[in-house]
């Protein structure tokens, strides 16, 4: 099993701050994301700047895509994305036109799991060549205080097992990684865990450490 | 019955064009959104700009925000927005932190429906404050030839039974509009069938003559 990845999530709604936590923190992680909040403030032009610095990083455009699958597709990746992320509520049609898109470009599409999917949906994505998913505890969910649940971790279990690539998100800290340890997680995604750090690198650190801990190569 | 309201979709990727289309229809609209598409190219300043040209309309954020609720709704009415839009799936906890800053800001949230939802889904968000729900054929299924049937519109009756305030979408025509006549709309919503007319103003015209031949008051 490979080492899972490192994701910083910039999450800021201002530009200068994004732009600043990325530079902080991108010689300790592997992938860079443009969160929606970020997107959403600034528009897509932040995966470009992003793109324009950081030349060998994967990019994420976490767009949570609903619909129009392509013409937001276009947008994400000609902006220079790796992966951009659709919502698991989106039709089917959505999913393939934005994967059709990433497929043109040399990238890849995560859906986002949020409120209702089924095995079965995940059975569906990659029949239709979508291999990546995010499994997100929500920031409002984590706040009401609901944490990794044994049904979290199961459901996360049979994805994996299914073939799906898990990104796993939502709160996550260094002590939390033994968890995933039977998981088959392709990145850790992290935000102001790493972002609000006193040494944001240390912070880097302290999450690879459990890397090599918990996910023997 | 009231008479429906129609809302002009800006989804094109480029300020200048949107703007361009809100001057030529903004006579014949009463709402104005600025789509998911325009404000993942161009940021939620769109809805600012708007705001600052259109004062006395009801501007729409179409974010389909799938989580960090708060946030989100801070951007979008902050920047002027009347109405954000939250996809379906989207924890409650989320749906419940946007309305409370909709609630202080005066405006309100329109639950966006996109894949898995339920009509106990529908009562728990009357039952947390929000009353309005956006019915939508997907443009990626639109385009792929599913068209609006028997059960959509079952759908949309209970819905609006249930005292769930709907608007509708998706290609709509005006000589669709008759088959929405027994369903409380609170607005169509019409993109290029509008933007791209020869004569906009006129495209709106011959919505609203179908909206009072169908929707007696």
């Amino acid at each position: 099993m490979a080492l899972p990845l490192l994701q910083i999530a910039l999450d800021d709604t201002v530009l200068e701050n994004a732009l600043s936590t990325a530079k902080a923190v991108a010689d300790g992680v592997d992938i860079i994301e443009a969160g929606t909040i970020l997107c959403v403030s600034e528009g897509v032009r932040t995966v470009s700047l992003l793109r324009s610095l950081y030349k060998d990083k994967i990019i994420v455009c976490d767009l949570k895509v609903a619909d129009a699958g392509d013409v937001l597709a276009r947008k994400a990746f000609g902006a220079g994305a790796s992966y951009m992320t659709v919502i698991c509520a989106a039709p089917i049609a959505t999913m393939v036109a934005a994967r059709q898109v990433a497929d043109d470009n040399g990238g890849e599409i995560q859906i986002e799991l949020f409120g209702s999917w089924t095995f079965d949906d995940a059975r569906q994505w990659l029949d239709n060549g979508i291999r990546q998913a995010i499994y997100h505890r929500g920031r409002d969910a984590e706040r009401s205080g609901v944490s990794w649940s044994s049904e979290d971790l199961d459901k996360m279990k049979r994805l994996s097992d299914l073939g799906i690539e898990l990104s796993v998100t939502g709160g996550i800290k260094p002590q939390d990684i033994h968890l995933f340890k039977d998981i088959n997680v392709k990145a850790f995604i992290a935000g102001r865990s790493i972002a609000r750090a006193a040494d944001p690198l240390q912070a880097c650190n302290e999450f690879k450490e459990k890397f090599r801990e918990y996910f023997k190569a």
